[in-house]
């Protein structure tokens, strides 16, 4: 007769509300949130459960609380979830090799997607650091380069999430391979190999040649495996 | 002469420490946490600063809090970042059918994998999974096969992490897509050859045919989105 009552915490339906604000567009990046006292007012509860919701969104990424002016929705979400994502990889005693296969993974159909879908700015993009990548000596700037010219081949794939993802696992594989990428992009053997590869790979993604991209794509993930492992 | 005073909140340092106590092993999954007072007046913080905390860790889906019981780190990670991800998914104004996207980029380069390391015992799973999916008339159980059988592909390659994201892809595809899952899989059409495409996915993983896999993958997929399209 009765419907079962959910046993929501306070803090949960604060959250369900700042997301249904988002959802129904009232809230968007970098928006300003109501103050804590506004938003106990406004939904009948205590200060300090507001205050465990927004620490709750804060230490997952999607709120940011900037001293003395309030708190805000995120403008971009870069470190998105990696705390947690780190503790919980952790807790799993997952293997740190599995980060990098994860990466191979996705990044070996992404490439595809951008071979197909790229645009000319993209295709610009990636040969402009290429360029510099050729050009390049400091070791520290490598592995900059390195990270963007992955991203944005991931860019060019057009699909937001895979971008997303590939960013969370470039994190733990900072946190978890005891092998830096500067190490490996720093090896003079490794270093003109993988530039060779990458400006094949730019090649590939310019003749809008998907099968050559994939093939190439796995070659340099076989190349950085033999090195980590 | 002075080191840069990291301006760090209380609650991140608890959840730092949290996170220290996992790393050296002294916390592991299913462990109880001491209780709030007791943690308070070891970390010499207000019990507020505490809950924080803790409510953060529970919002990412880390920890758990039992009625009167106390809180204790999770056992399985199921829910895990979901909630945060959805969120963070509206804000970008993300396509949905990225998501659909995603999954297929990760299956198709999980089956090859799959197909290189699993064991018969994976292999005796997969097949029992086919042999209810064939057997089954009840629509509702047809979804929860059907996800049995692309997650047991996933747990034979081996790779716990892929299995979490594909577990995360899924739950914000349960939110996103509109047309459901059962929808999909009850279409007469669909129902006959998606069961064909699962049994010659079978027979490649059986037959460790890579190759093959890949490409029945590729049309189960095509096949997903011409349907969602």
């Amino acid at each position: 007769m009765f419907n079962q009552v959910k046993n929501t915490k306070v803090y949960e339906q604060i959250v369900d509300q700042i997301k249904a604000m988002v959802e129904d567009g009232t809230l968007k990046k970098g928006d300003k949130l109501p103050t804590e006292r506004v938003m106990a007012e406004d939904l009948g509860v205590s200060r300090a459960s507001v205050r465990e919701a927004l620490r709750a969104l804060e230490v997952v990424g999607l709120i940011e609380s900037r001293q003395g002016a309030g708190n805000y929705i995120k403008e971009n979400f870069g470190g998105l979830l990696s705390e947690p994502l780190a503790i919980m990889f952790m807790l799993q005693e997952s293997n740190p090799l599995d980060i990098y296969e994860l990466r191979e993974v996705i990044e070996l159909e992404t490439v595809i997607l951008a071979t197909r879908k790229r645009s000319d700015e993209h295709l610009e993009k990636i040969k402009n650091i290429l360029d510099e990548l050729k050009e390049n000596v400091d070791e520290d700037n490598n592995v900059v380069l390195d990270k963007e010219f992955h991203y944005t081949i991931a860019a060019a794939s057009g699909n937001k999430l895979i971008i997303d993802v590939l960013e969370v696992l470039s994190q733990l594989i900072d946190k978890f391979i005891k092998v830096s990428r500067k190490n490996i992009l720093s090896d003079a053997e490794n270093k003109w190999d993988l530039l060779s590869l990458h400006e094949k790979l730019y090649e590939a993604i310019r003749d809008r040649n998907e099968v050559s991209a994939h093939a190439i794509m796995k070659d340099h993930f076989e190349l950085i495996k033999r090195y980590i492992e």
